[in-house]
């Protein structure tokens, strides 16, 4: 016990050691400390990040890239962030495709004819017209499809009834996620003339979950379509009859000209450093089915509130960039041409973290900044432990649209959400604002404006 | 408290003494009741009524009154009483008309144009093919249309908001279903030319709720639909914005020539009064959108159970018999036959119930018998005491299809049970079998076999 208890003092005279080494080169200030604390407890009493929520999902609804819809969704993103005082506002120009999803409807024909719900994959190529017929071939995953002998699926309907499981951090995604990546691809290798398969979605409701699959170059492009949980089981049940069973898929998709989408920007520009940026941002798209409330309306709802409350208290010393990215959920479109656009401002990027996890609470920070810098993770973590908020041992990616930039070193922060209600819901006509919990939305914000806060006035840099 | 010592002997001297002049004149045999107990603790390990429940929704699925599907649900009925081993099993017509959805939509035209998730209601007319569009004239509930001022509603759509609310009692349907009930004739009669209540259901979920709708002689019939509950409050916010408010509303429906369902019946065979009747059942058909798990698979399952399970372990002294009630959901069409065609084997019913609350858990046990037979209730209700089950103090009404029946005398129990997750589920696409808890199907089929053991080898009358 004792030798314990010295180990235990000497443990903490190091670690004190090495926390004022770096604090004595680049301390935060002491008022930054106090105003993030307050403007924490401000951020749990706001209901801004909500209202701009409510605002974008219901004003404008489903906004899937090149409609109409996302048309009026970019005008909404201008206003609003004018109408909420940032200094400068202005949109950049993505070039993106344009699907649309027509109709989609399946039905078992034999042993027990019925319809299911399926909703169409992102990017799918129609069926003909009156759609196909064909047997259906189970797998229980993408591996064991991959894994089958050549013209295994040869004139069939593969169907992969994989379910993902329901985790905090979301892991399931990864494990169940590939059947809709390249479930088409893989499957049109091996004969397939048509795919559906289980939702990558934890809930029992019959909300299918959509989401882009991708096709190879050189491989027939096939129909693909997911169940809702509900549908899967069901066909699951009559498969464990050992009958031939045989679907009709019908859908009906269309793929428009290129168009053109938006970056829209706004900027509270920082009193000190205003060539230095703090970047932070969601994505202002969404699918067609739901009106993208938790993907990604809160995304949008928690960063801008963020800014908006940090400069209702005072300026801050770098330039708070709000970005919402336009045509994310079809392939990270805005994600990308930022990136290329910023190219030359990289440097000038500080730090940055996208908000595209939901609307639950914040459960962890991830960072993605150099050793030295590691003291002001350490100061956020201080001020966000009352949130609940721990320490990530993962390193933060930029999430989906500040990816590109994250790869090109931008150093990076993410607030790592729970994802537990997330994955119900995730691209599904039930992404809806009723889903959200006020209280997690206003937790979200108010950690953010401890990270923004900080990252904003602390004169130091994170590489 | 000395008094009180006394007054609680006395008490329970007087309570024996009443218990004692009940069970003499027509006390429940013991092993009648040791039997039960045992049936009981069968009941909780079987996987019968389960199996049941999962071969009709899967097999036929949906069953809407005159389809191929409903026809499909009679093969199935009997087929099923015949494997089971009932001693006879036979189907009785039933006329009925026959309504059919074939497509359903709604959007918002002005302010924010968006579509918005519907379900017909059962019955409504259809609107003109390329739908119709008018102003939404907005009421709290259907009191508040019925006392506005005539023609109020000229040449508009009503939305009624009314929100129903979540009970394990279920009481929220009385309160908010007349909107559905009656209101398409009530906003008819201000005018209107269509009409939209916010679901009569208390989930969350892009699941409307559909049922009938009356309309009334001599007022015009008018569309109608419901709005799934977040569809309803995303209306809602939409019109909180104080702006003229357009919806344009497209449902299409078929009305084919009557046609021929059937009540399907099995029997179990009385050992000693063949001729006296233990009336038990569910209804076979179900809404066209989901497979009619809750309503009423697992009613045909947990009463289907219950018959043979009882049958196994000893010949019950009366006849069992189980009806499959056909064409319930759209207007109590079999539960109105069977009463018609036995009404000169009234007396020969002894008692009835059926099972058509869902798969929650039987939380309280009602009557509706002599004073002179309450003792066997008591009986009952010990022995379904570990199950949880209470007494309700409600009169038993037979339910939908053993209602007329019970109204011309028969007597009754009813099995109540927890509603608090059927009305998340009820008349929607997601009242699939995924949603049923093994468990409490079991539970519902061992206060089951108490009720028809007891009724069915007692030897007295319950009127």
């Amino acid at each position: 016990m004792k030798k314990q208890f010295w180990t235990s003092i000497l443990g903490l005279a190091l670690a004190t050691l090495s926390l004022s080494s770096n604090a004595v080169s680049q301390e935060v200030p002491e008022l930054t400390l106090q105003q993030a604390e307050q403007l924490r407890e401000q951020a749990l009493e706001s209901t801004l990040a909500l209202d701009i929520t409510a605002s974008l999902t219901t004003e404008v609804g489903a906004r899937l890239p090149g409609t109409d819809a996302d048309k009026k969704a970019v005008e909404w993103g201008m206003a609003k962030l004018q109408s909420l005082g940032f200094d400068k506002v202005w949109k950049e120009p993505v070039s993106i495709p344009v699907w649309l999803r027509l109709h989609e409807s399946a039905e078992v024909i034999a042993p027990f004819p019925q319809n299911l719900i399926i909703s169409a994959l992102g990017g799918s190529v129609s069926t003909p017209k009156n759609g196909l017929e064909a047997e259906i071939i189970h797998f229980d995953s993408i591996e064991a499809l991959e894994s089958s002998a050549d013209g295994s699926a040869n004139n069939k309907i593969v169907y992969i009834s994989k379910r993902m499981e329901k985790h905090s951090s979301g892991r399931g995604y990864g494990d169940a996620g590939p059947a809709r990546f390249r479930g088409a691809a893989s499957a049109a290798k091996k004969g397939a003339i048509g795919l559906v398969i289980r939702s990558i979605g934890t809930d029992s409701q019959r909300s299918p979950h959509t989401g882009v699959t991708s096709y190879e170059d050189g491989v027939t492009k096939i129909p693909a379509a997911a169940l809702s949980n509900p549908d899967a089981d069901q066909l699951d049940r009559i498969l464990a009859h050992n009958k031939t069973t045989t679907m009709r898929l019908n859908i009906q998709t269309e793929v428009l000209p290129d168009a053109t989408t938006y970056n829209v920007i706004g900027e509270i520009t920082g009193s000190e450093r205003p060539d230095e940026i703090v970047a932070i941002g969601g994505h202002l798209d969404s699918w067609d089915q739901g009106t993208g409330a938790v993907d990604d309306a809160s995304g949008i709802g928690i960063t801008v509130a963020a800014a908006k409350l940090i400069a209702q208290q005072q300026r801050p010393k770098r330039t708070i960039r709000v970005v919402m990215f336009g045509a994310e959920e079809i392939g990270v479109f805005g994600g990308k041409q930022y990136a290329l656009d910023h190219a030359d401002e990289l440097a000038k990027h500080i730090i940055g973290a996208e908000s595209d996890g939901g609307a639950g609470k914040v459960l962890a920070l991830s960072s993605s900044v150099s050793h030295e810098s590691l003291h002001v993770v350490d100061e956020m973590l201080k001020l966000m432990a009352p949130l609940g908020v721990v320490r990530s041992s993962a390193k933060a990616t930029g999430s989906a649209d500040f990816g590109p930039m994250v790869r090109a070193g931008m150093p990076a922060v993410g607030l790592v959400q729970d994802f537990t209600p997330y994955f119900d819901i995730h691209h599904t006509p039930d992404d809806t604002f009723d889903k959200i919990v006020p209280e997690e939305l206003a937790q979200n914000v108010a950690a953010w404006v401890i990270f923004v806060k900080l990252a904003a006035d602390w004169p130091g840099r994170f590489n």
